[in-house]
């Protein structure tokens, strides 16, 4: 049996390592591959950052300056300032190239085709090219999760495709000759653990307590997807057949853990893929999910993990057993943690509470200003 | 001239209240559309919560018990406990009607077909009908975001299908004929934006300063889509056409904002569509994007928005304007936020920030304790 700290170190053991290029409108929420540099300067070469008159310091001198052009946004600036004049540029227009500074259209006095500049500005009102970001920077890390900043500087640095770590895809199978009469569940919320995490799921059914079809059934997932999860099946029954098969067919990877509710849990691996078989019970099931998939999945994807947490007192005094970690579910009202396991069979254990109380594995009893992992 | 405030009111007007329905598989991150009430006991009948012997009360007083009969999880158990017997049941398989009591296998001798109770437990192990989850229950409220726990709740009471709000779909459109030259950048961490919210993007592409295909494209977005978000043409530049076109196909509901970056934003109504005209400059886009479109389109979709905020001193004091709201990009290392602005049309101003300092309207001077907004 082994402690949630090794087992989440095995679980962390895997990774999705696998380059894809995607479409920077699709990039949102994937994980850079490589480090990324600019190629290009940006701005591609100087613009005004006005609408005014792009002048020659020369053109300080004249007392009135002759319009002989207009550049708009997109046009091209092919064009120079000529003695005695000045060109009308547009914000974000290019300029230009013996443009010594733009006097923006408020500060100067239009007379028919002429100007007179009337106020000065402290800067040259030009946005240099390279500015922004200069050519052959090193804009992003590799690992950098892509929000919108991201994508803000990968879209000036004028890239359509990015690569990124492909998203693990999770096999998700329910356990249990039961399962055909009532209600299932597990699936379901580990469906939404592993889309939590920003995984791919894939919900391979309900397989009855039959060592061929479970051993079929696992033997396809590990050939198609990343890591595969099963629910039920994993405790001392007559019909519990999954350490039976895992061992058969693979490597176990651990036995247990020292933790509550979920402690039947184990893991193996087969053709190099992780499998991990999580008790049947509801509540079970998905404190399992919380407490070793979700970190599990998110370190797979290369994406950090980090609990959200709250201080409180708990209502009563929770008494826990030393040497074995206890998630603890409550619910959160006025600012006291009421206890809201009922037993890992119900799914009202959980779905009810507001976070888990993580009482580790010296601590005995547990009251006030107690850790709250919010859920 | 509205405030941040007036305009994130107006904003808010918009929700999308289309209902649809989706399998609970794919419900993740959906909003309820209506109250959801059990309509089955949950368990649907008594189950037991152990591996071990159902009894009857009666058959407390015999010594020994003959097993008479095996009921595994998905079994029917349609049988009865007959006197002197007691029959072999699994966790979570049905039980007799009869069952007064199991007795965990652990806690009996068994010998050939006969067993001891050598020990006796306080509850009767019976995992009684209705006891997760009655008949009839209110189990989730209207506009709850489904999550994991909520999935648990209906995958438990048997719904396959569920009805939720509509994903709201915004359109994006960006505007200039610059953006034939130079790398588009807008409409990419606007789609982002629409990501973070968790609507749904569609980007309609780049139109040139020419009101006739500008007023086309928004003509068609509003029959097609719930929200339309353009960029650039707001100035007032011989060729920022946006204003003019939208005061004569639809109704103004605010012109420009008192905040900066992001002043130029205006908003209308074109044929009971909201749309947004953002600032052409990149980081005054993505401004407005965090302070106006990311709560708007989360309450658009019917989701909470909340600012992760953290407390921290400005590395030199900030002066702001009386009466404009400053959203000021800073950079946080060790405990200190730098200034990350370097210009509205720089897209490191903003990319390279970890917050923004909200400085209200009647702050004039901030430097120590200032609320950042995590972005």
């Amino acid at each position: 049996m082994k402690t949630a700290d090794e087992v989440q170190n095995i679980l962390n053991g895997f990774t999705c390592n696998r380059e894809v290029s995607v479409e920077i409108y699709e990039s949102y929420g994937r994980v850079l591959f490589d480090d990324v540099y600019s190629k290009v300067d940006v701005p591609l070469c100087d613009k005004s950052t006005v609408d005014g008159y792009a002048i020659t310091n020369e053109g300080l001198n004249n007392d009135f300056l002759v319009i002989s052009d207009e550049i708009h946004a997109g046009d091209p600036a092919d064009m120079l300032i000529n003695p005695g004049k000045c060109i009308w540029v547009a914000t974000g227009s290019n300029i230009p190239k013996n443009t010594d500074r733009i006097i923006p259209f408020e500060n100067t006095i239009n007379s028919e085709n002429t100007i007179r500049i009337v106020k000065m500005t402290k800067n040259s009102n030009i946005f240099k090219k390279g500015t922004d970001i200069p050519k052959n920077t090193k804009v992003l890390d590799k690992n950098t999760l892509i929000d919108e900043k991201a994508i803000g500087i990968l879209a000036s640095i004028g890239m359509d495709k990015i690569n990124v770590y492909d998203t693990p895809k999770v096999a998700i199978l329910s356990v249990g000759s039961e399962l055909s009469e009532i209600n299932e569940v597990n699936s379901k919320t580990l469906t939404a653990i592993v889309r939590k995490a920003g995984c791919e799921p894939v919900f391979l059914g309900v397989v009855e307590d039959s060592i061929e079809k479970i051993t079929s059934a696992i033997k396809n997932a590990v050939l198609q997807y990343d890591i595969v999860v099963t629910s039920g099946g994993t405790s001392k029954g007559k019909k519990d057949y999954m350490f039976e098969i895992i061992s058969s067919i693979g490597d176990i990877l651990f036995h247990k853990v020292k933790s509550i509710p979920g402690m039947p849990i184990f893991a193996g691996k087969v053709s190099e893929k992780p499998i991990i078989c999580l008790p049947g019970n509801v509540a079970s099931c998905l404190v399992c999910g919380y407490a070793y998939l979700l970190p599990m999945f998110l370190n797979a994807a290369h994406k950090t993990f980090k609990r959200e947490l709250v201080i409180a007192d708990l209502s009563e005094e929770f008494n826990s057993e030393l040497g074995i970690k206890h998630y603890f579910p409550v619910k959160l009202k006025d600012g006291i943690a009421y206890p809201a396991f009922r037993g890992s069979n119900m799914i009202t254990s959980i779905a009810n509470a507001d976070g888990l109380v993580d009482v580790s594995e010296n601590e005995v009893k547990v009251r006030k200003n107690v850790k709250i992992w919010l859920i």
